[in-house]
């Protein structure tokens, strides 16, 4: 899958920091947004599935800071997708500054299913991303 | 002034507490975010003054749970302006479900302008918006 | 009943705006932690609850911002209860800065316990708090 | 510097996601507060260095998530230093469930710190930690 999936948002003055920056943590917040954005566009519903006790989680996650968001800026969260082992997903991401496309952070985040028991279960519709 | 501002969003999962439902704590940045975004449109920039440290702050909020949003949930939050004293600003914002028009909370939040020395100032510009 | 319940607690600094003080939509959080350990003290369990689809809810709240918190800061939350009608329970708070015991916040939060229909229900352990 | 610095602290339950265990966000939060206590522990403030426009930023992190914390979980998080190259220090953090000592999250952190005009700054103190 070479696409690239993309969600632009805006930041929110409440995830601004006393730096007057986008708080670290509220990365995380986009990126996950972004992925369930991501995985709803091809059919696989983050709720949907923790309702029905299959629940996607994050296993490892590296992020690299780059430049910083501020309030008012417009910014885009890019998704792709990787192989990572036999039962986990990797999600290549990235945040872009929409005002001069720099990139903010990058980051991988690798998410495995468990299924009701805790154990990890190979979804279909996931392993489908991959092909 | 009697026209209405309207902010629409869509839910992140993340908001979301273990009851399935949008955590009663995130309706307030929802109400605040939709607040900047009505002061900007006036040219009101919440940071910009925050720089310049002149606090925007809020003095009291009173809101009214109805109805509940959860994932996937595309929603509105409306800002209408109502004189609150000399030197305060009430803010009536309702939070609606976009599905059903569902009014999920109503609001009353009531704000006030501090100038560098933590005193109550008047801005003009604030001022204007009641007229 | 008349005693008074006290939560104490620290400010994180993740917590702080751009303005340099607590967000107010943090304080909601503070009170929410506070009423739970407080229901919790009385072997009333928020998230056994809600795993039983038992959903304990904020109907209303008022909150009355007084003065700020800051970075370093230690705070206590205040519980007490009032009945609220028939159904509702009413939560009197405060969130007190431990340095000078300025009132922080003053709110009142009213909440109710919806069964798993979503009906008012009367749980006897709630209603018991009253006596 | 082999000693290792320990916050210990509890779960709230609105940092709880629809899943019903804290979200993957939350993990660093938690990371964050606890290097700002250890930092304050050695005399150096976060907020004092972000007022005087000296900010400590996170230039890297990687996180690896091992168990969940669920409510009314007690936990706490351990900081130990390790040099990070000239002008950056790696903060070795752990999450460690008290009841049963289960490592939940193992994150490495690198931080730098910024002068007033955005460039990367020795300071004497931080880099005094290192000793």
């Amino acid at each position: 899958m070479t696409t690239v999936f993309r969600h632009e948002d805006r930041v929110r003055d409440y995830e601004l920091d006393m730096q007057g920056i986008v708080n670290n943590g509220v990365y995380f917040n986009y990126l996950e947004h972004a992925r369930h954005e991501f995985l709803l566009s091809h059919g696989i519903d983050f709720a949907e599935l923790a309702r029905q006790q299959i629940n996607l989680v994050v296993v490892r996650s590296e992020l690299d800071y780059k430049a910083s968001l501020t309030s008012g800026d417009h910014y885009a969260v890019e998704v792709s997708l990787e192989p990572a082992g036999r039962v986990r997903l990797g999600f290549r991401q990235r945040v872009i500054r929409l005002a001069d496309e720099a990139v903010c952070v990058e980051a991988l985040v690798v998410g495995a299913a468990l299924n009701e028991r805790g154990r990890p279960a190979r979804l279909p519709a996931l392993v489908a991303l991959l092909d």
